[in-house]
């Protein structure tokens, strides 16, 4: 049976109205009792453009208190937030909310004249939306566990976009996972450097509601200013990818975070080990995890207690997951497999992917990984990353994390360039820190890499291609 | 849907192999493995006795490790563990056995004489069971939080004791509603001086499992070991019913507990706002809470933040859980309602107890209480325990909070005595810490209680009744 809760930011409210819900960089804050009456108000003004419980309503916004206060107000209709990415193209973008059966859009005043162009009957600017008379109306006191949420798209290892649909169950289920495993402490505050149109933003900022843990949100990426919050701000758990602890390394230099910074959590694809160990020699602590828009972000982390003896994991699953790897046994690599309340039911109207994506209730990843004699998860890559060259498969992350190990080399990307003898052969894609030749690169990696695994072919470039939440893109980088 | 995590145990042996998962007033201990693979090699011996998923199997002991490890041995073949209170007669007991279709009954050596005259057709002892072969089977791999876990009976307000069915999701989310509450530190420790077959023990047992937090196992109450734990062994949360924090504080003097002791979590009823005072000046973290078996244990808590300010309140529902009080608004008393995944989706093959209990989702609680402005509890009695005097309503607990306040009394209960002319009266039953007369009593009573609410006889006894967990059974005074 599908449980049923109190709505998660009406209670919060009621539990802890005084505490900090939301602080930005401003400097600006928010309680949960303001978030809470804020986004109810909100929803008195959205039912006068007809939204009610199961409309679909797209998000078109970067991160900011009236973006989350509109999440939370469609909760309150029982509306459902579609959460559009604000870097696509018109063409991606009309395909989502066409596919998603977007019938309006809310829009942060910037974009509004990019959201005029889609195919959406009703538009609103948050500045509209704010201009209009609230309605009484029935507002959701109760949360049903299985009651959609939001739709996130995800571009899937072939053809278009899937939207991923999150019930209200898989927020909090990926609440309760992460709790578990990395403990609630009373002063804990969260970093959210991520887009909230990304699930590691959005789940985060639910945990603030489910916790009752204030968030520090940024609207973007910005190394000066997470590092200052870190060192000033009180922060103790930081959501990143790897490119940005790469940043914030080098933004720390000699010193030391506060012993307060408990947990940067790295999500985002396999991280180079150089990395890694260079981090922990500065005692950052850093908890590689994995995860997906599909599992509501980090499904398997690494706790605190391994974290030193298993570097280059990713951990375990958490408390309510299972994880395993397809057809393998003993350390073999395979299709990771995970199953538990905070993966997605499935993707919305999307019968062909769904059936080629579950299996037995348990949701087959794409991603490539194995696991030690101990069950430490090891993702190798995803799947559709995966070079297959004279038979032999070549995993980029392997090779990118060797070359990371290079003083003179910022950042690297590897992927698979075709080739008629081989099928398919690697190419290194560097960021320079200092003058270094192909030579000199070819040479590192032959002391370290297996004949077949070297690059082809190096070619220097000035950024790395990644998505809005900053992610390496491999398939961008040929 | 009903959800599906992995088994619990075997999850924590994975995740926290070498923890300590429960650790004895003796010195023995078990790490998760341990109690995985003890549960398990239980399983299998249990498999002999033609123990499957669905049977129903009497458990009969004071608190032990193997006690917890045949509960988990009884999931782990999806069989349904009923605890039974060893302190029943023969005749109660039947009366459950039977009504809760007991086919085995499991016993601690000692209870082994008594079990025998119980009509259940297979008795083991713990022993016995210990010596049978394991049977290879396939035990269960995962928890489907809908399914059945174990049978505890309550007595009803009326009539026959009832089978309170608690589900693996009832133990699950209690868990997750305490955690979201209380926090999770990672140097927990939470001591059980409560019997395992009542809900707090048990469900403080289960949270063991979920949290991967070690428990500190007593046998039963005793204020020397409970004291000597506080202050020697590392406990950071214990449970307790109120006569246990007074002799404690006895037992503390003028002394102060270590500062890694964070919370005394109260159950078992209202406790006497002298009490709650003379803890807060020893700086004891008393945290009031509210909860029944019906509620898998405590789902109204007193949270940190109000503990001095609302002091004598039961606090708000826990993050999941709501409350409201039967047909009253404004601070009027009424029938506490609760609802939320932790309550109890039913009694055993009790159709009538069930619709007199739950209301549209609600469990009628039969206590009675009221909300403050802020909405905090106030419980003020079991509606069993109400006098009704002359019309009107005399709530035994405001009585006995006013008593407990002379330094002269040790413990005191009250209830009610039929009268021809008020129809009740009620009566105080007084347990001495030193000399003092009835009229001493009254006197001190009469300048603090309203006429009608005055006790109209003081008797002087040796000591209260008392159930298994140490909560006065009021309807047995008289």
């Amino acid at each position: 049976m599908a449980e049923t809760i109190p709505h998660w930011l009406t209670k919060q409210a009621d539990l802890s109205p005084n505490h900090i819900a939301i602080e930005l960089d401003s400097g600006d804050a928010m309680t949960f009792r303001e978030l809470k009456e804020y986004s109810q108000m909100l929803a008195k003004k959205l039912a006068n453009l007809n939204i009610e419980k199961g409309t679909h309503v797209g998000i078109l916004s970067s991160n900011s208190i009236i973006m989350l206060a509109t999440i939370h107000a469609l909760s309150y209709l029982g509306a459902v937030g579609v959460l559009l990415n604000v870097r696509l193209t018109e063409e991606e973008m009309n395909y989502q909310v066409k596919d998603a059966e977007v019938n309006v859009l809310l829009t942060a005043d910037n974009f509004r004249e990019f959201a005029e162009q889609l195919d959406v009957p009703t538009i609103f600017s948050f500045s509209d939306m704010e201009k209009l008379q609230p309605r009484e109306t029935k507002l959701q006191t109760e949360l049903h566990l299985d009651d959609h949420f939001t739709i996130i798209y995800t571009s899937g290892t072939t053809g278009f976009p899937k939207g991923v649909i999150h019930t209200y169950g898989n927020h909090l289920w990926s609440a309760v996972g992460s709790a578990l495993n990395l403990g609630i402490h009373p002063n804990d505050k969260w970093l959210i450097p991520l887009p909230l149109f990304h699930v590691s933003g959005l789940s985060t900022s639910m945990k603030s509601v489910i916790y009752g843990m204030p968030i520090y949100l940024l609207e973007k990426f910005d190394e000066e200013i997470v590092h200052h919050a870190i060192m000033e701000k009180g922060i103790t758990i930081a959501s990143v990818v790897t490119v940005m602890v790469q940043r914030l390394m080098k933004q720390l230099g000699n010193g030391q975070y506060p012993e307060a910074f408990r947990c940067m959590l790295l999500g985002g694809g396999p991280a180079p080990r150089p990395l890694l160990e260079a981090a922990k020699d500065k005692n950052i602590p850093v908890f590689q995890s994995y995860g997906m828009t599909e599992t509501s972000s980090q499904i398997v982390t690494l706790s605190p207690s391994y974290a030193l003896e298993k570097i280059g994991s990713a951990g375990k699953s958490l408390f309510s997951a299972q994880l395993k790897i397809s057809g393998q046994t003993d350390a073999q690599v395979g299709e990771i497999m995970v199953k538990g309340p905070m993966v997605t039911k499935g993707y919305y109207k999307n019968d062909e992917a769904n059936q080629r994506s579950f299996q037995d209730g348990w949701l087959k990843t794409g991603d490539l990984g194995y696991l030690d004699d101990e069950g430490f998860l090891y993702v190798v890559d995803r799947r559709k990353d995966l070079i297959i060259s004279g038979g032999e498969n070549i995993y980029p992350s392997e090779i990118e994390s060797v070359l990371t190990g290079m003083e003179q080399i910022k950042e690297v990307g590897v992927a698979g360039k075709q080739d008629d003898t081989w099928g398919q052969v690697p190419v290194a894609f560097v960021v320079k820190n200092e003058e270094v030749t192909e030579e000199e690169i070819l040479t590192y990696a032959g002391e370290r890499l297996a004949r077949y695994k070297l690059p082809k072919e190096v070619r220097f470039v000035d950024s790395l291609p990644r998505n809005a939440s900053n992610k390496l893109v491999r398939n961008k980088l040929m």
